[in-house]
Order: structure tokens, then sequence, then C-alpha cells
């Protein structure tokens, strides 16, 4: 019979290598969007991979035409279940810099609160997992179904290589589960955990716009010529029109719509549109109309411009039509679209909108489609119970707005269900300059993970 | 009787002293708009004015709050008109550097050109004016009227220093004068050299859309509050409808109409929209509907945007709802529209269209008004004869589409007549990449400048 409070009690006394663990890992600068991180990023895989050594776990570097993945698994346990935890160890890029209060790499402690880029995503929740495995094999106590990791680099730029490792024959063999376990989104709030059944996919890319061979002055020259910036706002904003509906042609087609039964549940969530505001420091919220703010961010699709450039940013006045004009882009999707459908429909959108004088490249840079799980699975009542028992109260049901493109792919090819438990705070600033990762919820999420596999055990296989 | 003959023989042989005193001048980088370049812009002043101190006459560093202003005069030749030569010692920004074939700051000479940020704008063309006068002088000929200098260091950046300098009391007398002359635009085309009767004048903002406290990760919030990079491509397409009208309120109101002659005139000369597209690399022209490519150039005017950025411009993708987004934009202005009206239409403007979540900032950063003198007068009737003497051919009357801001206010404080003489090319690459002054042109441009002192002395004062 195993014995959960010992476990806890492990638990107690290594929360200070715990967090030495982590500081360890977020002092590797893994930024996998930028070639000039690429040293780190191997960095960060090597690290990982000896934590889950130094557990006791059998480990692999799985070498990819990208960042290694890193593999582990504990001992088969017949005729129970196997969860495979998925994570990353790259993280974000930090930029921009001046707007950290303390260095990005430099993990710091303050107000209870771990302080560097990835944080909490990723390298802080997956490493929940490696910890409460670790307690297992430590305290003596067989855990009770075998859990195995894959923990890959390139989770911010698009699992490219992870998807290609996920093609390989061997693949379904070597991560054969039935259930993925992830840890890559956040609580519902401060002390309301949450158990999140769906998430958006994404389709991005980078838009260029050629206009004259050369930056031209802008007194000679202006009025005369099509300026690619304006070309530009133009495009940009023929995209979603003054309701946030999407342009793109037959956008909305494979949206599937929000069920009734799950608007009314997030509608009884406590959620204040003025406090959100608030938070986020606007004057007011923005979206696509005839959708509650929680509608829009789990269950609907978005368009965001995440980075635009052109011509003269430096300082004073220079005079110029510039040559060319810039935007990164991203289609937030729900099910049933598809990265690809969206990119042809991206495609059809600029033939019929190159303006003038203007010539529009489309570099499409990653994507993946949305998930939904069923709420009712077995995995998710086991999930209860681990989450209860840690946080001392249930977990709400929700989607998340963010995407783990990845995530459809390892349903489909594995045929197993998906956990998703996030253990984070939404004021957590992934992808923001002072992402953080609440001290208190690492540890619970730790021992939440050593209840899980308890619990998961228990699912008829 | 002085011998133009002579002045003529003087300047061939001192050609390459004038080449290289160009060249010297050309590799300091005097870039106004970037305070990190405010050493090399003093440097700057200091060339100039050595030069006009070995040329032989009285100069004086007049101080003020930013770059200083190098004053020179000959001496004063009674019952005569007096000269006064503008033009300015500081460029424009050299960016974006990749682009150059040679470094901006290292003048280089192919296939007959001389390449350097500056060469044509303006420190080739304003030495044309120094190299005529110090032939005079060397030749031991009298200078057949007074000719003065004022060359200053932010014409790039609005002449905010010119401009205090030209209120104060003792500007009046000292740049008192008949005419000025101002060479910092171009001949109509390659052969053909041109008289400016009119240029625009412009309006400079900078544009900041402020949103969210920090960039926000756009799968959590997507879809949830406007992206100030949406909204300021929304706000920017607003700015100028599709037939190419600016929409700032009333801001067609003070614009002087074209004059049916000088539409005429226009039409006349030779001009290929075709031609004119394919020189600039661009498959169509684009611009007010109802005016040809040299009106709205010379004669409408022109909203652009010349700097755009927002969010993350690193390699690959960031997903982020960017914090901020900005523009630098300017308007071109045609006589009677005023810089200080447009900002007040542009507060306006700002006023009626700010958008929910979003504080607007606007930064004024510089401006002035347009001007257009009489086509008739007699000094341009004096530079037609120099110029016809020095070219073998006449000038053609045009107006240009470039601003030098302070020309009106000069022409106001100063109650003078104003010669536009350019000596540069409409693809010279002024305020662009690999600009350049051809060598052939500077000689003509210094012998033509020898001529019209001779020819405007003979203007009744």
């Amino acid at each position: 019979m195993t014995d959960l409070k010992a476990i806890d009690q492990h638990l107690q006394q290594t929360q200070p290598k715990h967090l030495e663990i982590l500081k360890e890992l977020l002092r590797i600068p893994s930024v996998s969007a930028d070639p000039k991180y690429s040293d780190a990023v191997a960095a960060a895989a090597r690290s990982v991979l000896e934590t889950l050594q130094a557990a006791g776990l059998k480990t692999e570097l799985i070498e990819t035409a990208g960042p290694p993945l890193v593999y582990a698994e504990t001992a088969p346990v017949p005729g129970k279940p196997v969860a495979l935890v998925y994570g990353h160890y790259d993280v974000q890029p930090p930029e921009p810099l001046e707007l950290w209060e303390t260095p990005p790499f430099e993990p710091t402690e303050r107000d209870g609160n771990l302080y560097a880029r990835g944080a909490t995503d990723d390298k802080g929740q997956v490493l929940t997992h490696v910890h409460s495995v670790a307690a297992w094999i430590a305290s003596g106590q067989p855990l009770p179904m075998q859990v195995k990791f894959v923990i890959e680099g390139e989770e911010e730029v698009g699992s490219e290589q992870f998807a290609d490792y996920l093609a390989r024959p061997e693949a379904a063999e070597k991560l054969a589960c039935d259930v993925v376990v992830i840890s890559d989104s956040s609580q519902y709030a401060k002390g309301q955990p949450a158990i999140t059944y769906g998430l958006r996919g994404i389709a991005y890319f980078e838009l260029h716009f050629k206009g004259p061979k050369q930056d031209l002055h802008s007194g000679s020259f202006g009025g005369a010529v099509n300026n690619p910036a304006i070309a530009l706002s133009k495009f940009l904003t023929k995209m979603i029109d003054e309701d946030g509906h999407i342009q793109l042609p037959g956008f909305y087609d494979a949206v599937q719509p929000l069920q009734p039964e799950e608007r009314a549940n997030w509608a009884g969530l406590n959620f204040s549109d003025e406090d959100f505001a608030k938070e986020l420091g606007v004057d007011a919220l923005l979206g696509e109309t005839g959708y509650t703010t929680l509608e829009r961010r789990w269950g609907r699709p978005s368009f965001d411009i995440h980075g635009l450039w052109s011509g003269y940013q430096g300082e004073g006045g220079k005079t110029i039509v510039p040559a060319q004009a810039a935007a990164k882009i991203s289609f937030r999707l729900v099910p049933n679209q598809t990265p690809a459908e969206v990119a042809e429909q991206l495609a059809q959108f600029v033939a019929e909108n190159t303006p003038p004088g203007i010539r529009i490249e489309v570099v499409d840079l990653h994507g993946g489609p949305g998930v939904v799980v069923n709420p009712q699975s077995p995995f998710i009542a086991a999930a209860q119970k681990a989450v209860t028992g840690a946080f001392g109260k249930p977990a709400v049901l929700i989607r998340e707005g963010g995407s783990i493109p990845i995530v459809s792919s390892m349903v489909e090819r594995l045929g197993a269900d998906v956990l998703l438990l996030g253990w984070g705070l939404s004021d957590d600033g992934a992808h923001s300059p002072n992402e953080k990762f609440n001290i208190a919820d690492y540890y619970l999420g730790i021992r939440a993970s050593a209840h899980l596999w308890q619990h998961l055990a228990t699912v008829a296989k």
C-alpha cells in the first residue's frame, strides 16, 4: 500500500533542492527563436536530461535536425496505464530587456515568486513532474504506473523537429501511452486550480511588403509612389473589421461553435471585465462582438500583430518613403480550423489585396491546430482527485487561449488522452518581461503531480 | 571689366582640389537627427568655416543652443545687390547601412559620381558656391557684388536653431540681402538644368500608441484587448483614403490650387510615368487621383509613414500582444498650409479617432511651410543666364516636392527674393542609401555659381 503522506513529507524536505534545480535551469538562456542562442538550447537539454538521470530514470537524448528531444522513462508497470509527460525546455525571447526589473536569465526571488524567462513557461512546470517522479523513487515506494517524459526544445517556435520525430516509425512505440500530461498553462486564478480541456491552435506568418528598390526622399517622391508602410497598414486593417471579425475568405467556415453548456459554465466563473482591464493597464477591453471576454480568449479565433517594422526607427526625423515594411502576425485557431487551410486563405487574401506598386511575400513561420478533449474522461476525474488533494480545493474546468501546437499531433499519433494541468497564474507574464512562477505553486504542483500517478494508476487500462 | 573666361580657366585647374575638399567634408558623419553624432556635426561646421576662411572670406562661427551657424562674407560692393548663400552641413541618417555599396562616410568615386551621405544633400552643393567665390578672389578680379554665407547644421531636423537666430535683432542686419541663393535641389534631368520656384513644406510627427502595461501572451490575451499595432494600422489607414486624400479635418482648406499655366507648363515637360516607375523599381505609381505624377510631387500635399515599429522584430516567432506601437509620419504641405494648423488638425483627428484600450501620444518633431516665388523675377532671369553659360542650355522652371523648412522664414524676415538652383539629379539618392553627386555636375555647378555673381550684380538694387 503506497503512502502519499510519506511522499508529501519527502517533498517537504526536498523543496530547497527543487528550487535550486529550477534556478540552475533558468540560468540557461535557451531562446529557440534566435539562432544565436543555439548553444544554450543544447545546454538546457543536457541539464534536463541530467536531472532525470539523477532522479533514477532511464534517459536518452534523441537527436534531431534541431534541438534534441530529452526522453526518459520509469520502469514499466504491467496492467496499468502509461503516462507521457510532455513539456519544453526552450523559452521565448526575453526582449524588451530594459523592462525587466532583474535580468531574465538571473532567477530572482521576490514576493514569493521566482522571476526569470521560462520560470512558468515551461521550465518550472516541467520540473514539477520530474521532481514528483524522483520523490516516488527516492522514497522507496514503487511508482504505481509507468511515467515517460519527452521534453523538447522548439515549442516556442512550432515544434517542427518533434513533429518530424512523431512521424518516425519508432516514435509510436517509444512514446506509447494512455495519457499525455502537460503542464504549460495556468490555474484559473490565485488559489483556484484548473484543469484545461481545450487549447487554441495557431497559424503564424511574417509579411514583407516591398515597394521602391530603395528608400526614397519623401519630399521628391512622396505622393507619387505607394508607401509600403501605408500599404501594410491598410492591408492589416482590412484583415479584421470593426467588429473584430477576421476577413480571410472562409476563415470561420470550419470554426466549431461554442457549446451552450460551456458558455453557461464559463459565465458561472468568477470573472470581472473591469478587474481584468485594470490588471492589464487598459481603460477598455476590445474583441469580437457577441462574445464575453473568456469566450474570446478561450473559444474564439483571434488575430494579432506581434511585430511591425519599417523605415527609420532612430532618434528624430528621417524623411523617406521606406523601401519595405514587414509584420509578424498570427491567427489563433479553434477546432476544427487547420493552419494549412488558414495559410491558403491568407494566400488568397494576399492575391486579392495586393496594392499597386507593392510586392508581398508571405513566410509561413509555424502553426498547429487547436484541441478540445472530453471533459468527462476518467483521466480528468483522476486528475481532479490529485489536484484537490494537493491544493485543498477542486479544479474548475476551463479552456485556454494559448497554443501547444504539437498536442493535437500527439493525441492523433499516440491515440492517447491528454491532461492539461496548469500550475501557473494568468499574470505570470509568460512571453512578457518579468516572467515569474509562484514558488508555493511550484511546490503544490510537484505535490499534485506526485498524487497524480497514484490516481491515474487506478484508471482502467 | 571682369573676365569670366579667366575664372572658368582658374576653375578648370582647381577641380582636383575642389574634389578633395568635398571628400574631406563628406568623411565627417554629421547626422543631425541622432545625438550620438553631435561631435561630428560640430566638426563639419569647423570644416566649412575653415574652407571659407581659406578662400579669403571674413568668417564667424555663430553659436546656438544646437549646432553652430557658419557665417562668412565677402567685401561689400556699394550700389550692388547682396546675395546670401544658405545651405546646410548636416546630413540624413545613413541607415540602412547594409544597403550601401561603399560605406556612407567613405566618399568613393564610381561611374563619374562621388558616393557618400551628404554628397548631393547638401555638402557638395554648398561647396559649389564656396569654390566659386574663392575662384573670383583667387583670380584677382573683384567680386561684382557682396556674397554672404549662412550654413547651418540642423536642416535635416527642422532648422530650429537657425529659426531662433533669425528672430534675433542682429540677424536682420547681419543677413541683410536682396536674394537668398540655395542649392539643395535637383536639375530636372541629366543634362537639363532647372531653376526651382517652389518647394513643399512639411509637418513631421511621431505617434506613440500605448496599450497594455506590458507585452502580453497573445494566446492567453489575444482577442480580449486592443492590440496597439492593429490600432496603429487602423489609425494610419484612416489618415488617407483610397483616392489618396488626407483625412485630417480641414486639411485642404488652405491649399493653394495649382494654376492652369503651371499645370500646362509641367505637362509640356518630358516626363514618362513608365520610365519613372521603372527607375524606382515599382510596377505602378500611386497617389492622389486627378493629378499627374509631377503635380503630385511638386504641387499637392502628401502623407508618408517614414518609420513604423512595434513588438518583436527578431528572428522567428514571438507570440505577444505588444504593449506599444509607434510611427514616424509627415505631411508635405503646399502654400498656404502651415505646420501649426496641421498640428491642430492632427490633434483633432487623434481626439476623434482614439480607439478603446489605447492612449495616443503625439510628438511634434519639426515643420515648415512651403514656398512659391514669382518665376518672372529679375533674379531668376539673371540665374537663367548663369546656368545657360555654364551648362550650355537654358534651365526649365519647376517646383520641387522637397522641403527646406527655413526658406519661407528667411524670405519673410529678410524681405529677400529666393533663388533655388539645384545641381543634383533626381536619382542622387538624397535620404537613401548610396547617395551620390555627379562629379561633372559638381564642377558645372561651381562654374554656374561663378557666373551667377556676375549676372546677379546687374540686377537693379
